[in-house]
């Protein structure tokens, strides 16, 4: 088999060397239509394995964690995955880390920090709390996303996250003005102001305008899985069996809830109304379609990235974003 | 604050510096007691960011990537979760890389091998064509999951799979059983000998055994999203109304199809029935829950990462690993 040069790739290309080289090392001063015949004719080349491709200089980027507390956690997942989608064309490689929603992210920060000498974070999903003291004297930039960083005490802690108290109170106002009283609330434990603490006060605010009461046995702690969620569910709705209406701090607990409804025979919306938080893709195909407020998957993955690589590499201070969330209206509540 | 050393962490955990050094190191020579001990007084000392931890010598692993093709594609999603749960306290880094289903994931091979010097793939989905002749010249070892490479020309290529003929036949076999004849299948094309083609073969063998001939036109092609075989469906029986069952390729095109006939006034099982693939968490959940072909996703997970570290560090040769799947009996069928 004929071993193609870099110039051999040049010629058939019909672009110079030093525009070859460019395309090899991603550079982003090559046009895009230039870009895609050189690494077309690389390809029909097989150029990748031969010793002039091997020897020419790349780059070593630095290693990024995009750590996800959670897993099979359909919102993460889509969010690391937008995430990835932004980091191409970066000399940063991006690692992606589960650990389970009761384990430690910081500990796993820790370790990838001394294992794989990751330079920079993005936290996503869980909280910030006492655990996350470990994290004080690294010097590598983190974005805490869904979540606020800004009372954290690091000093290179930058977040991107939505409004939460205001959108738990359009969750809360949604069930309200469906004409629903006995409404309960199925969240994460709540710590301090959190993601979870604001979602509930913001539920308050909602409950409180309205002169409604809360029963505070009315508000369930959760894993925020389906199958958490369904158990969960089961065993509230035997006990509090007159409950017409449910806010679920996720989509993926507002599916395991109404799995458990009609499994005890109660059909959703009908008979009770669930709203969902985050807005992923199954909940436009679930049946009922999921009533939810989504998040902007896209708009939290391009500035966690863009606010990361700026501290990372310009040295910029740490940012915190507040992105708009929707309510969407569809089926499961009425 | 008080800086500590190695020598405190050693002496605060009552180990030796040694061993405090491999736990650093991620060695496998320390006990599981042993090593949450020394991470415990770590954490508690704030080690992370001190001059005697950065000084140490830390491990530079390889860069392994994860290729899944098909984005927002739940089944691969848990597939890569698995296998990154099966790298910790590996050496090599693993990188997850998502491309469009209609895109080339052997061109986001070259590329990676190039922009970030990835030395090991594993890929997730899809198939082996032409357009992987790119992949030829690379010495990189590289593991296929889901789909057999046994055939494939490349010298490093290995594979984990079920078996997706017995399978596809299993999945047939469960609609004939439950007396239907007038029986969909709605998949990705078929390639050659690909999943897809061996799937479709299954189906077949199934049909011929039972005397009952398939109409070509009921074999539908879609894309592997829900929002894909939605539409798909509902073209689909707009057209062919009669169909009282579909083999669905995937549980995501399964949840498509069920939606779209929900909307279209039909109900699963009461009017179709649909039998999914995969065995996603999701299908546990949706309305009805969904029976399905169970593909072992730790068990591929495992093998594959297995496979390539075998490749990878120990020189060894590609195998080619068939693990079991198994029919899934729930809600969707009757």
């Amino acid at each position: 088999m004929k071993i193609y040069t870099i110039k051999d790739i040049a010629r058939k290309a019909g672009v110079s060397v030093t525009t070859v080289s460019r395309v090899l090392n991603k550079r982003p001063d090559v046009n895009q239509a230039t870009r895609e015949k050189v690494e077309r004719v690389m390809a029909e080349c097989r150029f990748v394995g031969n010793a002039n491709a091997r020897g020419l200089k790349q780059p070593d980027g630095d290693l990024i964690a995009i750590i996800l507390r959670g897993r099979e956690n359909p919102f993460l997942n889509s969010l690391a995955e937008a995430m990835l989608a932004h980091t191409h064309g970066l000399k940063a490689s991006f690692l992606t880390e589960f650990v389970d929603e009761q384990a430690d992210e910081f500990q796993a920060a820790v370790r990838l920090s001394h294992e794989k000498r990751v330079k920079g974070f993005i936290f996503v999903g869980g909280r910030i709390d006492e655990r996350a003291d470990v994290l004080q004297d690294m010097d590598a930039p983190m974005v805490f996303t869904t979540i606020s960083a800004e009372k954290a005490a690091f000093p290179r802690a930058a977040s991107v996250y939505i409004d939460d108290r205001a959108m738990g109170r359009a969750a809360m106002q949604t069930l309200l003005d469906a004409g629903h009283t006995r409404i309960a609330i199925f969240g994460g434990i709540r710590v301090g102001d959190d993601g979870f603490a604001k979602r509930y006060a913001g539920a308050m605010d909602a409950l409180k305008d309205a002169g409604v009461p809360f029963d505070e046995e009315r508000f369930v702690q959760t894993r925020f899985s389906m199958s958490g969620a369904y158990d969960t569910a089961q065993a509230f709705f035997s006990a509090k069996p007159d409950t017409t209406a449910v806010f679920a701090m996720s989509d993926t607990i507002a599916m395991g809830i109404i799995r458990a409804l009609t499994d005890m025979g109660k059909s959703v919306p009908a008979d009770v109304s669930v709203i969902g938080y985050d807005g992923i893709e199954m909940g436009k195909f679930f049946i009922p379609r999921l009533t939810t407020i989504e998040q902007p998957v896209d708009d939290i993955a391009r500035e966690s990235v863009q606010i990361l690589m700026d501290m990372l590499e310009d040295n910029k201070p740490p940012r915190h974003i507040v992105v708009d969330a929707k309510l969407v209206t569809r089926e499961s509540v009425r």
